[in-house]
């Protein structure tokens, strides 16, 4: 039994290159808004500061697969599904779509890092609420 | 008998975030950018046109692994191997360093592609002297 | 009597800095998106292809003011007026406000241009509808 | 007399758009990338970290003027002198070329703030070294 997230991007001007589409790139930051907007639909958000300090999720790992461009003004639509959540990672999988079809798959792994008062990362297990609140998209 | 292409990158502000490290889809900036710096130095671009129209290499899979974060102001050295060319595809593989060692790992596969007047896109052969230049850097 | 077009944006977790904040050059993106978005409220694009060719509108003049930072996933209201429409060219003035009340205003101005076939833009008056439907939002 | 700090960018294919031109809203980072170029040709930095804290530029305004296109892998030359430099403040212009001839000129004025534990900024007096600094570049 598997739900998914669903939202959509309206590819902006900037968005595209001298070739006429979406320029590869900004599909990493299309899965990052989309995995934010599922945090928020949870409660969550990626960046969390409680009475210990501040806890994120720094990506370990982003692909991202296209089968087909999109340009100026389509809309792109993403759903988005969490295949796997280890004790301090979750991975996020992206589906996108466009007016003619498929057009890209990604896909990011984030693991969950108190940052210390020296700017460094350390990981740390997924506290229960964020898990919680993430595996309501559990793919499986 | 490999040989390497090395470039460098300085972090700009602007590509840090409010987590104080550069944004992980800069990796992606970055990897396209030493790509086209790569074909210059073999008297090539990214965007080719002739008497029949633009060649150009949309991208079908980009991927990235981090292993540490940079920041603002941090030297990345990148280094770029070719380990695959195929009859229409090229794939890139980069190594980031900065100065605390090793922070990514990332690959691009990009293919040859002629756009029609319609503004579509047909892969085709790479031409034989883009394939020379290119295999200059091929990692086997 | 004067018409205003309202938006909002949400700030992106890519768009922050290391300072914490919303780097200064998002401003100009998310005036042009609004931009846009105005166009299209009255049926217009940015970007029109008619029997002759291309029509668009690239920027001659852009600037921002800043009265005050907004952070992560705090909202942006934008409102847009149209205090000048000339023979050929459109200015666009911005008020954004945030959570904590004024945050910036902008001003961008934009020249109808064709699109020739080598590429070079040749500024042309502004066609009758597109003049009618910006109007909607002239501030005098 | 005076002395004006001189450095270059060239276009990447990311930052054009689909009039395959570069994209407007990227003199705002290419000024800003010069300006940080310029403060650490005299030993300073944007952001920098002291005993009583951190000291660093937010913006409080910017706005470019465009003469005309550049595209992709087109060399853009960088002017930047220090026209004005307040108690607290320091405005910078930029004249852009191209291969063409003039492309844009452009503005920024930065204040020196301190960001406080709660992450708000406040004024200060631009300190000593700095200012000597900046305004080897004045061009008053």
């Amino acid at each position: 039994m598997s739900k998914s997230f669903r939202t959509s991007h309206l590819v902006e001007f900037r968005e595209t290159d001298a070739a006429g589409i979406a320029h590869f790139s900004n599909f990493f930051a299309w899965m990052e808004a989309a995995e934010h907007e599922l945090l928020r639909s949870v409660g969550l958000s990626v960046v969390t500061t409680d009475a210990t300090g501040t806890i994120t999720w720094p990506r370990v790992a982003a692909r991202c697969d296209y089968q087909g461009p999109v340009r100026f003004e389509e809309t792109v639509d993403i759903e988005v599904r969490v295949p796997r959540t280890g004790l301090k990672s979750v991975t996020y999988d992206f589906q996108f779509s466009g007016p003619r079809g498929a057009v890209a798959t990604g896909e990011i792994t984030a693991v969950c890092c108190r940052i210390a008062a020296d700017g460094s990362f350390r990981s740390i297990l997924i506290p229960d609420d964020m898990r919680r609140g993430i595996e309501t998209y559990a793919s499986q």
